[in-house]
């Protein structure tokens, strides 16, 4: 696909393009997020012409001073090239010259970064290669939109004692990062790429596009194959997502530029806007990312990561009005050509809501390894959404977590998940990095709201084993009345299969509508079987007399996350059939539940074996089955009532589900029944049968 | 004081005067604020107007139907009374006239409540007399507005079937209530004495001011002197305070039309005056209450009981323009001539922030029976705001609290209150009134950031014994770079004499005040003495390493709420100086503490022995000494860094204190030091020169 052919060198022309450069300088005086955007980005380059040019020799790790001071420089310099761009003023030109000629004084002497660790390749300036890639990514923009305004024979200097060499460490040294299908290799590409257009060196752009050997075994393209489904789903999550997206988007812009022949775009059926638009619909309506693997849960569509995807998705794929919402909210515009189009298009008035859709996401390059179901019911603070994770295990980062529901409704999570366990840059928590309970507690099968066999965790918790398996999707189906997923996994737990139907269903007598849940599994063994369902707020009422643990509070079990569970009561469910109200925020949450035979709730809480307590809180009710071959558990949850907690009025702290029963849990087909309103109701799951998969009368 | 000179009748005369009638009419359609509430009011009336009349025989208990409807019968005759006042429609007069009329033909057929219950004295609408007033106090003002528009032969029925059979059962039969001197009393004499206003019985009037025997000893104005301190404080609390203004404020409004002579507003220097700004001073920043005493904490200033206060105060007695923003964030006003002023000057923009203000309130009707100390620094949602209670104990809602503290920052609790044990209207949770666990533990002293001595209670939560003793204000000042207040307490504990002394202190090297509090305790014989800091967030560092019990966690004790805390862990500080942070929001605390010999630390959580699971979460580090005579505990709370959970950034997670220690814990002055920034600082408190009270070196 990739022509040598490379256009006419003009600078700057990657994110901001010479021919735009009018346009943008009076854009940063009329459309008011372009400004603000400019403004912070002067303010930045100012505060670098204050200060004095330092390039240290590198010394300190993550977070440590020459670290710091290096992640500095390179936004200095592109806060610096963009000044000089927008105002000319030589000197912002004469900072990046400077600065880049402080460095190519030395980079050539530098050893290998003498804080390396054996689990990431080392770069020069800082103690890891991915570092230095993102280092170059943002240098050399910042040397291009400055280049007019530095000496030729500068120039020269800092292209050969500085970028050369830099790309030679990434492309020699570095060979396994280049030319590794990962997001650390994305990085890498995109660093030699854009050196390479702004050189004028149709060598690095090659080996960028199609690997060091350049037979596009690897390289760029073989990486858009690859890291993505042909959804656009990246398979660690949407978290990192969010995060891989970034050199994707920067690079792709530049092929744009350069080779407009290869349709960057359009490659793979346009799977980058496919990407960004899966990464915008891995979020709740409060743009909070599903914490699917591990996340930090408070990372929102408005982080800066996203801002140079969505100015891109905007101006160059699609112009989708909802992309602007998000750009309001991010606050924020890329001062380029993109962010121009964005700024005076929300300026115009242009803003739609972004707008959410049911899916199913695949997984997989080929699609066929599991994906994500997305039910969505409602917009904003009201949207309900279900997301039932089916997807491959993820790498590393994956949680072991089949089968698993997350629940939202109201403007945040019901049932939610744990998301990691890490204290991001707090030095006395494990320096910041993934805590040892991530491992423990946040990975484990129980810490999620799926089903755990044996007290134990899918594949044992064996992330090798894992990845050799992924769930499979068993049907989907979006229509106004009912959204249902269902998906199933045959290899978690050997000899147990596993299907999961989640549903949410408008019924006349109610206004939102009910998330329906249908768990199964068997086995031609006998096997405890413990379906959490992680809430927040507090329980206000139960079909049973709740006799919490009085004193001597025990762990529930010894591995597999258990450990770290106190127990705080156990009730039998002789009729195999119940319910739990908690009052949760403004309104009330009721999920009536059954099984297929008799079993008992135990309530957990968050916290035992946690010596260093690293742990948050979390509160759960567990349907637990102790001995059954098969079993079936089918939940109703619906949202009722509401507090207003200044008036101190209540009212509708009752459910209007009541009597739900199973009727007949066959492994063909799962048929229950309940009422809402006393008005009655029968679903049957005919997991064989697409043309009639879910019936309701 | 009372003249028993009244004015010349008109109609209507309380809220709403016929004088301003046009003006109020003019004004619905001119102000945003006066037009929406009275477009509220309207669609009630016309709710009224649609539904068929409905006058039950009493029946049911709180909540039940004839409840609900005798409440939603008095809420219908104010709207109707109102709607026709403004509109004139005789619609809405019939209204009134004919459900009056309903009444008139059944009221004094009605027996005494069946409901009733010993607790509370009966009424015959309702199960206790109270509702009864408030249903008088709202119809006879429907009754007032609507009078013109309601032919004399119907009034005269209505009057004498109605009103004056239920005057005198709530004058004769409940003769108890009426003379009584509580906020059930203050409903009664308003009842009764807008009654004589509206039909000119002076009699009633007399009564209402003077007590039922006329002489003074009982009756309004011996309310206004006994239920307040002369600073305006209501004993009970500012949650109650809110409840009880209601009624002094119409009936004083209605005192001030017909009786202007009385001077109601002026009397006891403006008492009624006070008793509002005093609700408002009784809030953080965020409007909440301070939750002194029996609370539900999300209550706010916003609520309605406040509403008739925040206009007639603006309207009648202060013109303070801060009550304007008060009424904005109250979303309504009265529509009143009170509510026409407020409204009217909310659109001509004068609206200003409401000022707080650091004081010290007294409690006690001669404002000698301790009090609460309030220190505030900064404005919205940066107002750093430390509450010492210090009052006496506050009748049956009181707490176990003395000298405890609240402390507020960021827009929230730092260092909470756990309020009442109660889920108001919760049905399943003790019908919504307060839980057993308002007794076992939200009452006790443990539950509280304050000292606990030797693991009971104050007066061993003794209601009475607590009831004749009251703290004693040491000291209170407030400059720009020192906010202090002390206070002592020497009944709580047999033998125990407890000092506390908190400041807010501006030192140079910090932008924002240190939270400086020295608690000390001394006695001729040993006690174990326990300083909880409740406190909301995770805690991230520690001076000592944390070993938190990983299996069979115990409750701390067996009793005064101490059964009802896990004993997470356990630490010894040799040393006696140590510290905690705190990770919570968007930014972190840490409490530096010291003591006058070495102690331990003990995390703890709540949930032991709460076998229904009544009880919300909340956790503590509590300074322990086991044995010692006379103990100090110093300790100095800085805010510190910014946690940006969408960027993922952290910075300032250290804290600038450091070295805290106790250099003299001489009884007559405690002497301390620590560092800022490297900055030594000493602290002098010289408990008996008020002249020189706290010394800074
Ligand atoms: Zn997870
Ligand atoms: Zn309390």
């Amino acid at each position: 696909c990739c022509s040598s052919l490379i256009q006419a060198q003009v600078h700057p022309n990657i994110m901001l393009s010479q021919q735009n450069l009018p346009a943008v300088r009076s854009g940063v005086n009329s459309y008011p997020l372009l400004k603000s955007s400019y403004l912070e980005v002067k303010q930045e380059a100012d505060n670098a012409l204050k200060n004095p040019i330092s390039v240290p020799v590198p010394k300190d790790g993550g977070g440590g001073f020459t670290h710091e001071q290096h992640k500095r420089n390179y936004q200095y310099i592109l806060a610096c090239g963009t000044a000089y761009a927008i105002t000319q003023d030589a000197r912002y030109a004469a900072y990046v010259k400077n600065i880049l000629l402080a460095y190519a004084a030395q980079y050539e002497k530098w050893p290998v970064h003498p804080k390396r660790e054996n689990s990431n390749p080392p770069g020069k300036m800082f103690w890891q290669i991915l570092n230095d890639c993102v280092w170059q990514v943002n240098a050399i923009q910042g040397y291009d939109m400055a280049y007019n305004g530095i000496p030729a024979a500068d120039r020269k200097t800092i292209e050969e004692h500085l970028f050369i060499p830099i790309v030679k460490y990434i492309t020699e040294d570095s060979k396994e990062t280049f030319d590794r299908i990962h997001n650390h290799g994305t990085w890498a590409v995109a660093a030699v790429g854009l050196t390479g257009y702004v050189l004028n060196k149709p060598e690095y752009v090659q080996m960028a596009l199609k690997g060091s050997d350049k037979s596009g075994n690897t390289g760029f393209m073989k990486q858009i194959d690859e890291l993505f489904s042909p959804d656009g789903y990246y398979t660690e999550g949407f978290y990192y997502q969010r995060y891989a997206l970034l050199p994707f988007m920067i690079f792709a812009k530049a092929i744009s530029r350069y080779q407009p022949q290869v349709q960057i775009f359009k490659y793979r059926n346009g799977l980058l806007a496919k990407a960004v638009n899966i990464a915008l619909q891995g979020t709740y309506s409060n743009g909070a990312f599903f914490p699917v693997n591990d996340a930090m849960k408070d990372k929102t569509f408005e982080s800066s990561e996203l801002i140079s995807a969505v100015d891109i998705a905007y101006a160059d794929i699609s112009s989708d009005k909802g992309f602007l919402d998000v750009a309001v909210r991010q606050k924020k515009v890329i001062v380029s050509d993109a962010g121009l189009k964005v700024a005076k298009d929300i300026a115009a008035g242009l803003t739609q809501p972004f707008s959410y859709k049911p899916m199913w996401m695949s997984d997989g390059k080929n699609g066929d390894e599991g994906g994500i179901g997305i039910l969505r019911y409602g917009a904003g603070k009201k949207q309900q959404c279900l997301v039932l994770k089916a997807a491959a295990q993820g790498m590393g980062h994956g949680h072991f977590d089949r089968l698993n529901i997350l629940y939202y409704d109201n403007g945040g999570e019901v049932f939610p998940d744990y998301g990691a366990a890490r204290f991001i840059n707090i030095e006395t928590k494990g320096g910041g990095g993934y805590l040892p309970e991530n491992t423990s507690w946040a990975k484990q099968t129980v810490a999620h709201n799926t089903l755990v066999v044996d007290e134990t965790s899918d594949f044992k918790a064996n992330v090798k084993e894992a990845s050799k398996y992924h769930p499979e999707l068993v049907y989907f189906s979006n229509t106004a009345a009912i959204q249902v997923v269902s998906a199933k996994e045959n290899n978690a737990y050997p000899g147990v299969q596993m299907v999961r139907t989640s549903a949410l269903i408008k019924v006349a007598e109610l206004q939102k509508p009910l998330l329906v849940d249908v768990v199964t599994a068997a086995s031609a063994t006998s096997h405890q079987y413990d379906l959490p369902f992680w809430y927040l707020g507090n329980i206000i009422d139960a079909s049973f007399k709740i006799e919490a643990v009085k004193d001597n509070l025990k762990a529930l079990g010894s591995n597999y996350g258990y450990q770290h569970l106190w127990l705080n009561s156990q009730n039998n469910i002789p009729q195999a059939s119940g319910y739990i109200t908690v009052m949760q925020g403004q309104s009330f949450y009721t999920t009536s539940f059954a099984g297929s035979s008799p079993f008992s709730v135990k309530l957990v809480s968050i916290g035992a074996n946690d010596p260093q307590m690293n742990l948050l809180e979390g509160k759960a009710f567990m349907l637990s089955q102790a001995r059954a071959n098969n079993q079936t558990f089918v939940s109703v949850t619906e949202n009722h009532g509401n507090v207003d907690p200044i008036a101190e009025t209540t009212s509708g702290a009752k459910s209007s589900v009541s009597g739900l029963s199973v009727i007949s849990p066959d492994q063909n087909k799962t048929i229950f029944s309940f009422k809402v309103k006393e008005k009655p109701y029968t679903i049957t799951i005919n997991y064989h049968d697409k043309s009639n998969f879910i019936q309701i009368n």
